[in-house]
């Protein structure tokens, strides 16, 4: 029996899963959930209905996993709690600072329903985080370096469309390649944000804006660009949408360590990962990650997880003896 | 209270596992087995007791968990299901194909004692399986590249050793710059064994042996070189004792992949190692399962196991709360 999954939110995220469940024959795509009037929805499924997010819980006992697809900032805080205790769960909640909370929160709701919540799956956090855990414990004796890029930040485009006189924009976080290939020399460099990261940014202002301020305001703000070497380039409405729709992103994780009795064996383990869409690859993520979930559950587990907590073959529609015949 | 630990076998790689043990303080060194005279084994531990390994069934309540460093041609296949039924064990058994037929040995004995056995960790099988797994799961319409190298290849070595009038030798199997390039690129490409791979060889003859035949016979060699581009070279034993005596390793796994409702969205994700010491590194993956074997029993869990049943926290000695707060 496939495995039923429920998408909740309709943005880049929710038709990245709504696409990766084509290439998963052992699920199955059973509804829409949205905020929106339902009818107005249109989604790249039609045969799937669309309904509306009040009416999840007469859903509960239709569906075996829900994938939120909303943001970190204000949607999932709220959303995935709300749903932990009538529905199995898997969110990309991506804040890193408040996932203890958030872990909190959900994990006393799922308890209470006898329910699987796993949050913040994605790649980062996800898969880069399992590449520090697993480096952390193979190489007690080491450093851990996590580069981002290139690839857009959401975040920053939203820093910037704040300023006066903005009317659109994209940042771009790309690593600087030094940086890298000192990690990569096994020297294990200590690297201020300015020698990891530089920022690009692409700006359409408004007509008559000042763009000596705007440049100046970007380059200045605090937590965002003032701790980073940050370009800012004005282009047109046209430029923007000709050069800068898509979302590709990426990134290296690298664990630097050494072994022998005086640590004079060194060793690297490197992860990295070069997408073309963002939102489509974390998307598969959460997807692989419902499957996990739904196993969980019905083995009797309950309450919020991570992927640090997952048997990886989990993960797989592929049974124990065939991943070991296969992949090991 | 501490893991304790047994080492059974003391070449490089339990050398290697007595090493990472003492960057590993939430677990401790009980002993030594051997199959020599235990009075004649010289360790770097001269405060840990060396047994003969014939004793091991006295030491059953004294250890948490047993490494096994042996061969897997012909140690590991009998002294880890013999011990599986007395102990949770851990192995480095790493011969692909014999996997399955190894797992079922060490599952019934496992089982039989209520004890976990983890076999076939290292990095490949080991890390690399893993990657494997997760590439195939998050990117289901994609392929699989593992390179191996630059590193030294043990069974082309004493491939090599076996012709006549061989005195000594070393292979260095060598990933082909041009065909990760191409895997690199998305493009998908089928690889021979040729296209991706070199083979160096450096050979220390007898006296008056005839070269020419000694090369012939390791380049036309069935399975071992006759398919792969190789390079034979004579030196001296001083030249071999000099310029290689270490043993480095390394590789790289990895997936190429599609998304997007026309898979018109490309990505990558690699996983590489670059290795001082093999038998370091492998050492320090087997002593982060033996903690995962270990909270395994305590939870209840029997039988035979696999990196691909470890729910990655149990590697760590920290607790969930500060991997997630600290790593994810």
């Amino acid at each position: 029996m496939s495995i039923r999954i429920g998408i909740v939110g309709y943005g880049n995220l929710g038709r990245g899963v709504e696409l990766a469940l084509r290439r998963n024959p052992d699920m199955e795509l059973a509804a829409f959930f949205t905020r929106r009037a339902p009818e107005t929805l249109k989604t790249l499924s039609p045969e799937v209905p669309v309904y509306h997010m009040d009416t999840l819980p007469e859903y509960k006992d239709q569906l075996d996993v829900l994938i939120l697809c909303g943001g970190s900032a204000t949607d999932l805080p709220v959303q995935t709690p709300a749903c932990a205790r009538l529905f199995n769960v898997v969110d990309s909640f991506d804040t890193h600072a408040r996932i203890p909370e958030h872990f909190e929160n959900c994990d006393a709701a799922a308890k209470e329903g006898g329910r699987v919540t796993l949050i913040s799956a994605g790649w980062d956090p996800g898969l880069f985080s399992l590449q520090r855990l697993m480096g952390q414990c193979i190489l007690p004796d080491g450093s851990d370096y996590t580069f981002w890029g290139k690839g857009i930040s959401q975040g920053h485009g939203d820093a910037i469309r704040r300023v006066a006189g903005v009317k659109d924009a994209r940042q771009y976080t790309i690593p600087v390649p030094e940086a890298m290939a000192r990690v990569r020399s096994g020297e294990n460099p200590t690297l201020t944000a300015r020698q990891k990261h530089t920022r690009e940014c692409f700006v359409v202002a408004e007509e008559g804006a000042d763009l000596a301020r705007i440049e100046n305001e970007i380059k200045t703000m605090p937590n965002y660009f003032a701790d980073y070497d940050t370009t800012v380039t004005f282009i047109t409405e046209e430029e923007m949408a000709r050069d800068h729709s898509r979302m590709p992103h990426g990134g290296l994780v690298v664990r630097s360590g050494a072994t022998g009795a005086q640590g004079e064996n060194k060793h690297l383990m490197e992860f990295s990962l070069t997408l073309d869409s963002n939102p489509e690859f974390t998307a598969n993520v959460l997807v692989c990650c419902a499957r996990a979930v739904c196993r969980m559950q019905r083995e009797g587990q309950t309450g919020a997880k991570t992927i640090f907590d997952v048997p990886p073959a989990y993960l797989s529609a592929k049974d124990g003896a065939e991943l070991r015949k296969q992949l090991l």
